[in-house]
């Protein structure tokens, strides 16, 4: 089966030119100037149009137990959320229960995936202990296309220096990418408990707990530890400024460290937390001073930033109050897989930054650096994981346009310039003009190959 | 007319895949799998072979005159030594006359390379003198095409520090580029002087005069002159460890610097001027130590350098060799038009650097600094200047093997794993298997656009 | 003849003790707790008094040609107001009119010193012009008592690169320190050019043709020009954070560098440019913006400031009032040599710094820098230059209380918490309470020995 | 009681000159030239001599439990030694068993230090618990003159990041200072367990489970850390070269970071793990490779060294050996107690350093760091400890000449120029040509101020 989308602009991260794609069997078969669609069942006039990879957001936490309750997504309204927004590979992260291989984890995961999808999924792997069992599995998560894993340096779950180094150093060997939420324990830990003695518990404190120092420390930490281990590092979202520069500057001295933010880094500020709502905005690391939003839009802008993902994990309007007296009983997280492509080529829309870039922090950036080799541009022989973007198009934000299970939205009233029209995956329309039109049980599970980050450059 | 590339492995800089070419009119029409080529007058096999976009060399100095001579390849011999390298556009750098207009000194060489360029070439403007004139001229200069401008450090026609400003807030206004030697004028005039009269004239001494920090201290200046004018900056030929260093902390940082390098820095340290036949790697900057040479493969592999290109501006036997007793006697300048496409290519193929970051290097990066935008990519839409390369071809270089006018060359001896076997210029096969097939006259003047400089990112 | 000061707070650099003090014929001859005082002629209870050593300003200008006038005090006035600020030795900066060698200006100088100066004084040599005897003559002025030079990297007698390199690199070999007054040439002389071809006249042009960059350029350059010369190096007035921090990060790393700032860098920023009264301010470098006093109080009381002097260079009102509708008509400089002292020995007071610190920078460090080996401290066989300072006395700034020349002061109407009431120079009395007690002529030449930049640490 | 010392180089910090001491009642009364000692009952001559103030060793275990042992030196052999070696004032380290308070632990030492000491001494707090308890304990220390507190980062009874950082807080509000030993015990645990997995037991394998990045981790998490707490951070027994340069570079922006490094660290590098006799030197932080070496000897001569101390922990040769097989079976630690202050005069005396900064790291920077405000300087008023130093006297380390109770020294053989002749604490002789002539009780327990990293700079 072909169709044909002609006269788009096709952008990819590396350039763009105005022509046509080919798609074929659920592939991009070719792309070019004044192709011959004589074979296509069907033909699609993007004239105005931008012809766009589909995003791949690296970053959600679907159907998530959050102490008493799920994150408010799960597999299906959270994937068809993405499908809406553009985006068209969502990476889960799985938890790890001490004892349970990590496989077994993503193989129960994927038990309430596979039937719920909409659009196609990997999983992360998650650690919570570092043992020998463990270690041995990590060759097997990379044989099986599981090539990376998540590893928390605070919570319950976290691991310590030395579990964490160890990881690192088996990682490096197997050629597996460990990713790191990168807080200091030390300073939460003892700052939470301040507090609470202290009775200072309203959600200004949640900052005051995570200040940037915080983060900034864990983030030299990570990069440390992975020096002395001679591996690669991911940290999951930055979203602080002292730790921006350490990592630039760590990679301008050739140390192969990676860098991800969230939309609601770049959106907002711990002014949020001042906010009447200010509970909903309430997640981990939390939003810091205007100092950072400014190094992250730089970061994004000139490169210390590689990806954009969501860490989708929202919570029910009734679930987030639960912390209205007390931050530490709000769950947290916050939403976003439905706004990131939208969001960011909004930004490029406005000429914050190219769309070529966009494009790569979106998408072709994510694929390369977590081994997705059938994703992230318009290529041939690549899936046909296509968005169809009216630039002209005006679009505002509210909870009622979108299509995730919420009853709110942190963004609430923002205005887009610029929206995704149409999404395809894998040559399937699956959301066309506001509505979706995909099913749950289309998406499949993504096993993936080496990431970059052991590649030759 | 239609050209059908079939079955190669076509290599971008941002990816690969196996495929196919259309090349209709000059131009790339289509990459796709499995393209009909009913309508190709002519269908090329590439099976086993990688698809390449020609490289770009931007950094060469042909016919130039050079105290009593002038160097030794001119236009014709230049363009077609680089066809035969698989390089398909080269950038010469003109000289400006003081009180002559840098657009009659590119007409005047135009003049020249128009009947004799075998492949595409560009001018950079040149500049030697800033006054109002000049200044004004910037502008023109961006209109009519040449929208990057070449500014010394050092030698006679050298800017100073004023002028290098003036220059560079004028070329922020009118988006050019402006690339720079950098090397210490006072460090290196200082030491000549001193050398001169105490006798040590031998060949090292060249090395001496022009040590390390003579480099980095231009390096530092020129980023810190971009800085306060608000200006990009291209550092031609970088050679230094520090100033590579300190390159790297600076784009960190988010000052928009850029850096070039030559296969001699990276083939070469400085103890080729201890050979017998040392006189003929005399060039400026000149090669230096170890610690650089590694330096520089760390910036190509991770990024700190941009682009490769040549210096080319080879002087023949007899002339270096008025040199052997005094090195200010002798030429300034190497050979590498040639060399530069496979010597990088054959890095790539044995695993130092992937082939996309080759191309990148060579071609992309090129295109995009320096505003060609019908070049640097298998794309549809962009010039079909391509180059097929067998990996799997043994090469020797030898004199003999080389297209150039040159009665010798630095890189005698060096084996290559891999080699190009074919280079197309706008679609028309100009060297295939070893020999020229082109012809004088056929190369066009390149006018550019905008540097991505200036873009949003 | 012997003197005792009994019961003060002995201050030196290293560390304080409530004693006594035994001058004999002019030098401390001990210290210590109840000293036997029965040989003194002379007792001063100085209970309640802190004994300090007399400060040393490194920098002055005194009867300095400015073009159509001189610098307003001339040695006699100049050292009379250094006296009653507790300034017991002065530094003049000498200028070199080319061809005329240093010692030359140095002895013409000396002739108008000799007979006016109320303290001791010493020269530094001054150097416009870098040829063989100008550098022949570097290792006559280290074994004359000379061992210091200056260079201006801009104005009409500034020194370009090679200049500077080559002074730096004989320096190095004749251990004599060279102090460079650092801002860009280049960026200054464009700027200006720009600002008088527009009209741009107003005393606020003088900070932005001299901005903080400006500032920044020459001081990286001064350092990497003295590293490569492997010459330690002395920044005279510095202004600027970036400057600061740079100059921080090569202490760090090991190299030589040492930095002096004055009063009215701590005291003002450029708003004072924006006063009614600014173009009594106009001085170069001039006080830049918030962040730049910021930088300098840090390193005044952490330590990348080494000294504080005054570069003491007035002007009269009518003199200044030549700018008031064209900047660069206003002849530069401000006054201080009274101010130094008690302006530091004020934040001391206040806690800002401690007084040890404050002693350091205005007295100590100034001695072993420029290798005063007879003063500097409180300490057996050196010159009895001591100040009796009483940290009780309130004291306001106003023109009719100093002793200078001028007819008005920068820091009229400042309130000081402490003040000098008396001053000793080899152990006599030239201050007290308020009133000069000293004479013309009484002031010694002093010849110094080599700067500890060239000692072991 | 009054002693006159004569025709002395009298040698502080900050200065030295020939002159005379003189001592009454155990305290400095008087420093000058041709002091009258009519009323003195002993009169030395020390023309020919340094006089210098003793050394302060910062940093001791006497008498510690070491698993199945106790370090070879008690409070008695272990002050001899150090009046034999110069210093007068010896800290001893307490350790802190968990639900013990840490001035219990003192008073438990002191009952073991009184009867024994035979010059003065003090304690550091140890901690191994932060909780209520020691936190609310840390103000009591600090009025009970003992405002120093360490923590370990390794070790069974280190402190995890939350309980170093709620420790840094509480010691910035009270004024004490932390000193920390920091190597990673992560990386360190998991390289120990690894090499015990794989039989890798022999002495080398000391060196490579605490390898230079393990130390260099923790230096940076320290001073981020501190940093996060606001607090002054003092690291002992610095050994790695990237640690030095951060902790200097964090200085440089003004981070107050103290520094201590071990004569042992500057004498030896790991190739001694691979001699014979490489069990003798066994110790933590391991000596690390030359360029560590190299560095430390440059932050001894420049400045990011701020203290000398000897980490004092030895073991007998027969305990030694229980690690010959497997490393970890070794008791941890070296000698130097008697060796610190000769080797580094030995160093001024060559030239390497100058006396000053010798006396600055051994004494005067100790006294100001510790807050010991009797000690540090040949000063009126302070107590007088005082070393003769032979500047010509010829000295080979051989252990039948040591005072120490141990059966070898990892010295031997080390020559000296130049030697203490005599040692006198508060005025008693206390070592003389080679004799110990003090006596066990003599040294009195010192109650200390607060620390200088408190103070106004």
């Amino acid at each position: 089966m072909e169709i044909l989308i002609k006269n788009g602009k096709i952008i990819n991260a590396g350039g763009s030119f105005k022509g046509d794609v080919l798609v074929r069997n659920g592939k991009i078969a070719a792309i070019g100037k004044g192709l011959d669609g004589k074979t296509a069942s069907k033909t699609i006039d993007a004239g105005g149009l931008y012809v766009l990879p589909g995003a791949i957001d690296a970053h959600t936490h679907l159907e998530m137990a959050m102490g008493k309750t799920f994150s408010a997504d799960g597999y299906e309204s959270g994937t068809r959320a993405a499908a809406c927004g553009g985006t068209t590979t969502v990476f889960d992260y799985t938890l790890q229960e001490k004892g349970k291989p990590m496989l077994e984890e993503i193989a129960d995961r994927n038990r309430l995936a596979e039937p719920a999808a909409c659009v196609d999924y990997a999983f992360h792997g998650g650690i919570s202990e570092v043992n020998e069992a463990r270690l041995n599995e990590v060759a097997e998560m990379a044989k099986q296309g599981f090539p990376s894993i998540k590893a928390y340096m605070t919570y319950a779950f976290g691991l310590d220096d030395k579990a964490l180094f160890e990881l690192l150093q088996r990682a490096a060997k197997e050629k597996v990418l460990i990713t790191v939420h990168a807080e200091s324990h030390g300073i939460v830990e003892a700052n939470r408990e301040e507090f609470k003695k202290e009775g200072l518990t309203d959600v200004w404190y949640h900052y005051l707990s995570r200040p940037e120092i915080a983060e900034e420390e864990a983030d030299i930490r990570a990069v440390t530890l992975a020096r002395a281990a001679g591996a690669p590092i991911y940290i999951v979202h930055l979203g602080n400024e002292a730790g921006a520069k350490y990592i630039a500057k760590a990679r301008a001295e050739g140390i192969p460290v990676y860098a991800e933010t969230c939309p609601h880094y770049l959106a907002f500020t711990n002014e949020v937390f001042k906010r009447p709502d200010g509970i909903r905005f309430i997640c981990s690391p939390p939003m810091k001073g205007k100092e950072s939003q400014i190094a992250l839009w730089e970061g994004v802008s000139r490169g210390v930033i590689d990806t954009i993902a969501t860490d989708h994990c929202p919570a029910q309007t009734f679930e987030k109050d639960w912390g209205k007296k007390d931050f530490t009983l709000a769950p947290c997280g916050v939403m976003g897989i439905e706004n990131m492509y939208p969001y960011m080529l909004n930004a490029a829309n406005k000429g914050m930054i190219s769309f070529e870039r966009a494009v790569a922090l979106c998408s072709y950036n994510v694929a390369k650096i977590f081994g997705c080799d059938t994703k992230g541009a318009i290529e041939p022989g690549l899936d046909a994981d296509i968005v169809l973007y009216d630039p002209k198009k005006e679009f505002t934000i509210t909870v009622d346009k979108m299509h995730s299970n919420i009853d709110y939205t942190i963004y609430e009233g923002m205005k887009l310039k610029g929206y995704p029209v149409l999404t395809m995956s894998r040559g399937a329309v699956v959301y066309e003009d506001g509505e979706f039109k995909g099913e749950a049980g289309y998406g499949r599970l993504l096993r993936r190959k080496v990431s970059c980050a052991y590649d030759k450059y």
